[in-house]
Order: C-alpha cells, then structure tokens, then sequence
C-alpha cells in the first residue's frame, strides 16, 4: 500500500523533509511547499490510494477529521478568516501527486492568493436539470 | 435544528424546488442552479449546521460518503475525467449559503467553467515553514 517513487510516500517515510503540522497511526499533515496562501496544509493517508474516490471511507473520515480540526487551529492560531476545504481527483481537476490529499487552504482576504470561482454557466444550451440529475442518480451505487 | 430563512432548509422541506440526485433520512443532493459545471451538485446534510466545522463527524462523514458515490457516478454517467470535491467555510472562503454544504465539481477539459488556481505564494518573505507548521498544531484540539 505504499509506492516507492511517490512524493507523498516519500514525505510520510521521512525520506524527504517537510513541516509537519499533525501526524498519528493513519494520518499526516503538513505544510504544501506552495503555500497558495499562508497555512496552506495537506493532509494524507499514511497508506497509499491514488485519490478520494479509490480510499475506503474508514481511511477518507479519518483524513477529513484531521482536516477539521487543522482548520479549526488555522482560525483560532493564525486569525484566518475562512477556510476551503478541497481535494482534486484525476489531472483533469487539478490533481497533480496521485496520492490522496486534501487541501486546507486558510483564507484572510480576497486576494490572499487563492482563486476560486464558481461561475454561473447554467445559461449553457443542453442543460435540462431534472434529466441531468436523473441521470446522475441512475449511476448511483 | 433547521432555519426558517435558510434557502438549503426549504429546499429539504421541498418549499423550493429542486433538481434531485440523492436523497436519504440525513442527506440530500441537488444540482446546483448555476451549474458551474455540468452535473455541479451539492450534497448536504438535512438538519441545519452553519459549516464544515460546526457539522458532527458523524454527520459530516454521511454527506462526504455521498459526496463520493456521486463523483463516481458522474464519471461512469457523464463522462467526467475529473472531480473537484470542495467546501467553503465561511464568506472569506466563497461560502454564500451558511448550510454546510458539499459541492462535487465534475470537470472535463480545461476550459470547462471552473477556475482554481494554487499559485506558488512560498516565496512571500515572513513564511517560515517549521515556525507556521508549530503554530498551528499548538492550535489543534
């Protein structure tokens, strides 16, 4: 469950150093190298799945609640403001290490370097809402 | 443990309609009227909670693992070829609804509505790694 040439993998064996914030049994946080904003925080499953949709909800809850509370302190110790809460799956979303993450990205004001717009596109030609959400739900498991 | 006000709490109530994905005795799952992306859904919980940080992990852990299934969904019914899974805490973060909600972003090309961008803002001068990552778990509880 663990792959020998992933970054993540890496970081969590201590092969390559990193700051980090919060670490049990299951679970590590630490600090992106990016820092899309300042806190900005990773957390991952210590085993290794390629993304959220391929971890079992046991190991993703874990990482989720490691998430909260991550956020909770960046609020409470470093005064931010907001927080987004966001993982990627596949490249196509932005997903670049295939090793499940979660990012916590502390907010403080609107350009505190962190983008993110939910535009409203709802005017797009082919959308019939009661159809897509049907169609949707039959693909349910 | 609902709000007469709230514009999530009525569509739960079906005094609003809505374009339905999912729905169990906790959750429910709704196409987003602005269809940021096509199949924009978001999944909350049905009883009232402000945000990501003031819902239960019990609570929280329900609408993440539909979050999930509707992902896959999404990629088997829609073609999808990626996922964002996201949410916003607080206005500072782009929450404009204060029920806690989860948004399953299906993406499919680049240029497909949505816009993130996790700039690399290490290079800001009072960033210190090691110091931010301690602070922040000072601050875990």
């Amino acid at each position: 469950m663990e792959e020998k040439d992933c970054i993540f993998c890496k970081i969590i064996r201590k092969e390559i150093p990193s700051s980090i914030v919060y670490e049990d049994d299951d679970v590590l946080a630490f600090l992106d190298i990016s820092q899309a904003t300042k806190g900005h925080t990773l957390v991952v499953p210590k085993k290794h799945y390629k993304n959220f949709l391929a971890t079992p909800s046991e190991v993703s809850n874990k990482v989720m609640e490691v998430a909260k509370r991550i956020a909770m302190a960046e609020i409470e110790m470093l005064g931010a403001k907001g927080i987004n809460i966001l993982t990627n799956v596949n490249e196509a979303a932005g997903q670049s290490v295939m090793h499940f993450h979660v990012h916590v990205i502390p907010r403080y004001e609107a350009s505190d370097g962190f983008r993110l717009t939910l535009d409203d596109n709802s005017n797009e030609k082919d959308l019939n809402l009661p159809i897509l959400a049907n169609k949707i739900n039959q693909g349910l498991k």
